[in-house]
């Protein structure tokens, strides 16, 4: 595993016409690191992503939580970077892009398992397949979650995650996600250039602590909300997702059936309050509450 | 296929502190559409991708040849969405989210292809993995382009995509790419929920209609620049990529092994250019060019 960025030489050019004479001058430029972490369960590699090095364990646990193989730390008998001991190929070059899962007896990669159906099916997805065939869900979702969260609170969880990414200050090229508590205190926040990964870090953080369901937390994503980060969250046992951008149409239908508030746009004093908006105050208890 | 926006209500929530009273107030909103696809190739399925509908036969092709398995028109013997006569399910309810590839003889589906390797390689990607054997490329790259681009030109591309957007103006929810002739001439844009599918419908158009290797041209994209967007830019033949955000450092040590002209930062008057620079004119040059 290298770092999570990368230092390089860049060109930088700029027009004549910018206030300057312009031109082109060499200088250092940081970039975000971007490298693949292959996952092997019980010594089957289901899955390579392109992920920024860091907490490869907590991304792989995460992983294993939204494609619902696992849902408690139980679950997971063992978890580690390889050495080259499992795969007996001890002379690579560099170790360390790979993580071992070992799961726990009678924990198994489930046959409806969203990867298996992709290779597997039959017949694709030919038509408009019904969201229950492409993700696996629980069936309750997190509708019964009772948690209430003030838009005060939420409209200040933009800043709170910025301030608390450090690599995306020096490359301007990480998404990430954070967890919150409905107080709106950050419980952890993670960054890669992919957004899932940023999730799937968090997600098994709080599954190796732990945490796992996160009924009450509320998850915050740097960019849109797509189908996918929904069904992390469903997963995960997380009742409110929120996205400084708009999320996609299937975003908001899966969270519509699993009980999650979707909330998007999330910006300034103000956002849009997608699904299961009950769970927002509203102005008038606002107001009640700042009075209180 | 549904259509590329889907309209939905959504509650408004303003802060009483937002120069207002503040409070939630229902209104329609226009949610970019999300749905699976699925491409199958020779009646095998091979891939599933959440994507925006509209252009599928474009992105059916893009994908396939940024796996490497086409590079031209003739290597596609029939491209068509599914009517439900290849799988013998008429009884779908909806069809139109899976497209059909029919490959011509003697083209197949290459044993070393990405997909493939990802499952079958005994280790994975146990250690640093080099780029060789993550993603597939031919190994001349396109160093041997001769094209060079003016830095003016650059500089008004992000505009010109943005003017041709035309669903992320109503949503805000779009990834877009752009291609462009050295000169700055728009030649196609695609819109989606992934910036990896939209790269792919503008290829895919590009090679249904005879115009690959994509020789002199640019790919501009409106985020950030991956590995993915890089390998499908080198695939397609284009010597030059373009990023309105950060590129990751494997996009930039792709680029650099590919011979691709990696442009990031591309905002206002000025930009960064990681590799392969000699591609971009100089500001003496640009001086000459508007002297000339």
């Amino acid at each position: 595993m290298t770092g999570r960025t990368v230092r390089r030489r860049v060109q930088r050019v700029t027009l004549p016409d910018a206030g300057g004479p312009g031109g082109a001058s060499d200088r250092a430029d940081i970039l975000a690191a971007e490298e693949p972490l292959g996952i092997r369960v019980d010594g089957t590699a289901i899955s390579m992503t392109m992920r920024t090095p860091g907490d490869d364990i907590d991304l792989a646990a995460g992983f294993l939580v939204g494609e619902a193989i696992v849902s408690s730390a139980s679950d997971i008998a063992g978890i580690k970077v390889c050495d080259g001991t499992t795969c007996g190929h001890v002379d690579h070059d560099e170790l360390g892009n790979i993580v071992d899962v070992t799961l726990a007896p009678g924990v198994t990669v489930a046959p409806g398992a969203r990867r298996n159906f992709l290779t597997t099916s039959a017949c694709g997805v030919c038509g408009k397949a019904s969201i229950q065939d492409i993700c696996v869900l629980p069936e309750a979702g997190v509708a019964a979650d009772p948690v209430r969260v003030q838009p005060a609170v939420l409209a200040v969880l933009p800043d709170r995650l910025r301030a608390a990414q450090r690599v995306f200050a020096t490359t301007g090229g990480l998404h990430a996600a954070g967890l919150f508590t409905p107080d709106g205190e950050l419980i952890v926040v993670r960054e890669d250039v992919g957004r899932h990964n940023a999730v799937d870090k968090v997600v098994g953080r709080a599954l190796l602590t732990g945490r796992l369901p996160l009924s009450g937390c509320i998850l915050l994503v740097s960019g849109r909300a797509s189908f996918e980060l929904v069904q992390k969250a469903v997963l995960a046992g997380i009742p409110l997702l929120a996205a400084v951008s708009a999320p996609s149409s299937l975003a908001v239908e899966l969270a519509e059936q699993a009980g999650l508030t979707l909330v998007g746009f999330l910006r300034g004093a103000s956002m849009n309050v997608y699904t299961w908006s009950h769970r927002i105050a509203t102005t008038s208890e606002v107001a009640a509450h700042s009075g209180g």
